[in-house]
């Protein structure tokens, strides 16, 4: 999909005279292209201004002079409000119509599978009852896919994977600007989620499409039950994730993270290769690897279990 | 469904032979109507006795001589258990008859949804392959329902409203009386659910109906995936739900209310307008709208910073 | 699935010249039979090698004399690996061929439901739209499945049960071997998960099939939404289950246990009878029965009341 940035302007109610490109898409700031739209929304990413290639970004006034001169400032006081306005153009519309999927040899698909458009799939592929693979959708060889899996359009899937029933993979992210009557504005999730080769994912787990680009559960992955992964996680080679898990979007796990039953991260932070994390732990600041952690907010294990320690003295003290 | 009261008294066991009236339904002791049976079952709800419309009530004998004249009482030393062993009347038989739905104009629905009866769909309303919904369920125009969505008998859902893959409304509230030998006996939900317009659920949430009236998420409500929301809970508009969010029972939140990651409720309670909870907080009582809490059970935010900071100085300060 | 002793070797990688004997199946120590293969995998079960049954043993050298002459030692200093490459011979290829199920009378099944081979219904079975039966699947009479539920292939049902929409039952196991080089082998979950009588589950509930015999969730137990029960656990009958718990593999309940919402166990431990973990708790060791239990770890509740308001009263002192 591609539009005239004043044609954007216009659609998203904004007043834009100036020179007239072509715009295929949107992304943050230090990812878009020249011919993509981006967004100035938030101080932190101040110095991500002037090194940006996009072709044009939302952001105040104020900032608008530090965009370097390929970029072209769309001047709005309510940046992130409109960005989530713009990014309905280029969503992909769900509709029921499917098609005929490629496949290799040897693939054993239930009448009861649903695809949409060009969808492609590997040698000795699987495919049980109530499953559905929306447009794009890639499954590679040898792959299992369980009953009642959903797989929406765009999604990646690797070879030797096996998916649990239930489990959902490419659903929207959770993103929301908000208006000043305290409305939330949809920001359409227009990325996809990759599944590497050799991954488990268990029964009625989540794992959203990313905003823009790609989440990812890299390869040799497990994931047990009821699992949330959300908007552009990156979890690494061959973590093991126990039930009831769940990441906060832009988590960035390395190779061999261990996460325990109901641990949690909250956004926008890394945990470093080989780290555990014990049941129940949060994740609430990036984490340095080779180190097992427990507790909220997490702290070494081996602190939480002293800390533990001294919470219970409270009480066994007095006695 | 109507019933003689003197059918329903001899269906649960009871001895009743007086007045007989028309019994159409069950509620409490507050919402009851004249052709409605209600119960009485803790000391807490005395103060309602006197004023119930119920035309019977299930009641101890001691208590009894409190309610109007109006209302019949039903003598029974279980009145809980009664209660669910009438609810079975009530309760609408499940079967696999459907029919085609009412649908506006410009519907998009895959062959592979299938309809209890009488259900209605407004305009351009998209429902993709796996979807179920059951009888008497209405969805209002232009929303759209992703593949493998529940909507049990009796769901309303707005307009433009989206519902992500794997999510369950209207299935039963988790509601049983208890015999004296330890057995549970299932309180029949006979309530519904209603989604109201402009509201988007994630993926694999589960919304119940309630045990009699309505559970609600009410116009513009955000939440995301792996979100479960009990029977009888009232959300209020504009309010935004991260992942892995638990509302027990009768929770009932104002507007804009936003819960974090894996938050939850206990039942029975109110949260004020806009009330932030963060991440992992449990709110055990009602909560003062305006605020942001945190901890378990719920404290405001900025007292449970300085209870953590307390609670990690007792091993700082030995090392 | 039978196999020589010796086709598992060279299939697994192991030089084996012994007496040659026919081996079915795979199960514990304690449980194997003489025509099963068991390991010996953790120094605490070292007791169990004299006593063991097994045919033979997956077993390092060192220990292989505590075996008696009835068990073949297979000698590997990896036997747990080694137990995960022999799992997959007796593994049941997941396929989409079906049958129609023997059914009994008056049975209510949709057109949109699909059956595995060999499965079998009491009378007066309700299965609606999108349901799935694996392979040898048994369901009781009167036994109500409401759309979309997924029961994998072995699963048994009783009857009057009520499982709600999304419930994933008999989905694998949570369990793997770890090569040196930090990736992770599938144990394959040839046992099945049992579903006693007048058992109900809420919706999107997963219940993980054992990796030998059985996981079970006994009579009369009623479970709410998203509730996870790893493999091998057993829950006694009568229990309660609020919504989001999850119970770690091998976790043994008596009868009556109530858990909480968003309560836990970790594996490999027993919950004795009438014991309640209020929500949040987390049993981290067994527990005896007839009490309240708080906390994380879970501690008696009137203790974990008194430590909260020691813990409150860090601040409040300060006030």
């Amino acid at each position: 999909m591609t539009y005239k940035l004043s044609q954007i302007a216009e659609t998203i109610g904004l007043d834009y005279q100036g020179r007239d490109i072509d715009i295929d898409g949107i992304h943050t700031l230090s990812e878009a292209s020249p011919s993509q739209l981006s967004f100035f929304n938030d101080a932190k990413y101040a110095s991500q201004l002037s090194k940006t290639k996009a072709g044009a970004v939302l952001i105040d006034a104020k900032h608008a002079k530090l965009l370097p001169e390929t970029s072209i400032a769309l001047i709005t006081d309510e940046p992130y409000l409109k960005l989530a306005l713009a990014s309905r153009l280029f969503t992909q519309k769900i509709t029921t119509k499917g098609d005929v999927p490629k496949r290799g040899k040897n693939c054993d698909i239930d009448v009861q599978v649903r695809f949409g458009k060009n969808v492609t799939l590997g040698d000795n592929v699987t495919i049980l009852a109530g499953c559905y693979l929306g447009d794009n959708v890639t499954v590679g060889s040898n792959t299992l896919l369980h009953p009642n899996v959903t797989l929406y359009h765009g999604t990646q899937i690797g070879e030797r994977c096996i998916i649990h029933s239930g489990t959902v993979i490419g659903s929207d992210g959770y993103g929301f600007a908000h208006t000043r009557t305290g409305e939330h504005v949809k920001i359409y999730q227009n990325g996809n989620a990759v599944i590497e080769d050799d991954v488990e994912i268990g029964a009625n787990c989540t794992i959203d499409r990313a905003v823009f680009g790609t989440t990812y559960v890299r390869k040799g992955t497990k994931i047990d039950n009821l699992i949330q992964i959300a908007h552009n996680c990156d979890v690494g080679e061959h973590c093991l994730f126990a039930s009831q898990v769940g990441l906060s979007g832009s988590s960035t796990l390395g190779r061999n993270v261990v996460m325990g039953g109901q641990s949690a991260t909250t956004g926008h932070l890394s945990i470093g290769d080989f780290s555990t994390l014990v049941g129940r732990c949060v994740a609430t600041k990036s984490l340095e690897g080779g180190k097992t952690y427990g507790g909220f907010p997490a702290i070494e294990h081996r602190m939480w279990l002293r800390l533990q320690a001294k919470i219970s003295g409270l009480i066994k003290k007095k006695k």
